[in-house]
């Protein structure tokens, strides 16, 4: 059984860093949803803005430029938590763009931190256990946001796209550098050269650096059967593109759901020796907006692994 | 001459502690204003509410009680504070009684940190360098508290007589026993027995614990010559209330103003032993309101010394 935090013992910390719309809250609140909101705690680092709305005007930045951030708080506040401190969080209200009251965070036992620049510094970087950049392909993440800002907070597309023109050097400078620093690089793509019916899940890519310990894949993938275009999931060993060897692990969302599940049982029950509580509810795992999506909860539960074998570790 | 803070260094720090209207802004003003802004950061800890005015309606407890404050937070904020790392601290806005937004703080060579709080926990008090409890009776603090409430922040006489009404328990139990804690007591009052012309500035009870070191006052006592009632300064040896050995520094606000000067003469040489860089503005001392006040020049003169020679020995 997990046992209850004893005194002076630190929260594990995930990093879930990405552009704007790239899908860290998607990814993040299952996560929550499946610990539990009693075990873990979210916070997103994009409230740290040095300046509000109408200060920011004429600025020669946008808000994703790390000196429009105070990022010294950021990494203070990152150190708190990942000693078990608590901390008063600025708040950025994203309906009026003002800065508003902080709020209290306690941390829990599990803490996700996700942002547009939790790994841009050294010393924030090494709070965290674990570290996840997400890096879906630069049109699809457009379209996304163009959803999101179109639908949820009033904005034309032209003017999405606009945001995006002029934010876009800085994504090249502050934001898409930090993939570099992940343990694990997520990339939710459709597979190049197929053509599935509309509402096929995506398929997602996951990079698993050598950084820290990946769960016995080989024992999963012998589950799952011989490799091929029907099996839920594949690895292969890569380069990236800085020549840095990784496994690329290939997670398809165009197989029948059987074979998903043969996966997902795989890993669940190596989650399952870090933590033998039943306090976790598979359920949660795979959610967005309406859908469902298989490799989105098989990368999930590999980060769900990943946080409950740091935890684990500190306990031994 | 003032060396540049070294990296590294840690900032000077001062509390001043003491009830509503006890004259914590008055005394720390002056001391901004005589070392200067670019050295001295000053901090009130009465913003680290953690309701705000409409979310107090109905809870059992005024703001005085440390469950209406995040004490923890406050804590933390010292520590890093003393430890020269920037804080954002929260602003609680006393016009409107609304938590807004917080204010980045970088702390300069010198932090005052004035308050109701400040010397509450153990954990804060070991922040300090020199600690202060500002200790008016307080019939005198309850007629200012009347005619800066009245007449800056609007409340009738009876509103303010209610809420000091509603107040005392809370400041028997938590603001008056941090009075146990301060290096130095300063009490300005009227002198028993005396009948002195309107005007009269108030003389000031200091009591000096052998906590620190104090300035050679021997010295300086005998540049005022011999004790008396014309003498502007003498010093006595008490017992304190709790039966401590304490000095008794007692500053008289009747004396003829040559008389004064002969004393702070005395102090600016001790202080000047410790600083020869002829940056401090003499002239910032002793003002409040309208008028000026020798004993709280002179009171303000020992803290001057105290701050000077604590970076002194910092950087010894």
């Amino acid at each position: 059984m997990l046992r209850a935090r004893d005194a002076g013992r630190r929260p594990v910390m995930l990093a879930i860093a990405g552009d704007s719309a790239a899908g860290k809250t998607t990814l993040t609140k299952g996560l929550v949803e499946c610990l539990g909101e009693d075990r873990m705690t979210a916070v997103c680092v994009d409230d740290y803005h040095r300046y509000d709305r109408k200060e920011r005007v004429g600025k020669p930045f946008t808000a994703l430029h790390p000196d429009c951030n105070h990022i010294d708080i950021m990494e203070q506040h990152l150190q708190l938590l990942s000693m078990g401190e608590p901390i008063l969080k600025p708040v950025y209200d994203h309906a009026t763009g003002e800065l508003v009251r902080p709020e209290l965070v306690t941390p829990k036992d599990f803490v996700i931190v996700e942002g547009l620049l939790p790994l841009h510094t050294r010393l924030a970087r090494a709070c965290f256990d674990i570290t996840v950049y997400l890096d879906p392909p630069e049109p699809l993440r457009h379209s996304w946001k163009q959803q999101r800002d179109c639908g949820k907070r009033g904005y034309t597309p032209e003017q999405v796209q606009a945001e995006l023109d002029r934010r876009e050097p800085e994504s090249a400078a502050y934001i898409r550098p930090q993939r570099r620093w992940a343990d694990i690089v997520v990339r939710f793509a459709p597979v190049a050269g197929r053509v599935d019916p509309p509402g096929t899940p995506l398929s997602a890519e996951l990079l698993l650096r050598p950084t820290i310990d990946h769960p016995d894949l080989a024992g999963v993938l012998a589950e799952a059967g011989p490799a091929g275009a029907e099996t839920a999931m594949h690895l292969s060993l890569h380069r990236d593109d800085d020549g840095r060897p990784v496994d690329a692990l290939h997670v398809h969302g165009y197989v029948q759901p059987n074979e998903s599940e043969i996966v997902k049982k795989a890993i669940w029950e190596r989650v399952g020796q870090r933590t033998g509580d039943g306090r976790l509810d598979p359920d949660a795992l795979g959610r967005f907006g309406e859908g469902t999506s298989d490799p989105l909860a098989i990368t999930q539960l590999l980060l769900l692994y990943h946080l409950l074998d740091a935890d684990h570790r500190q306990a031994a």
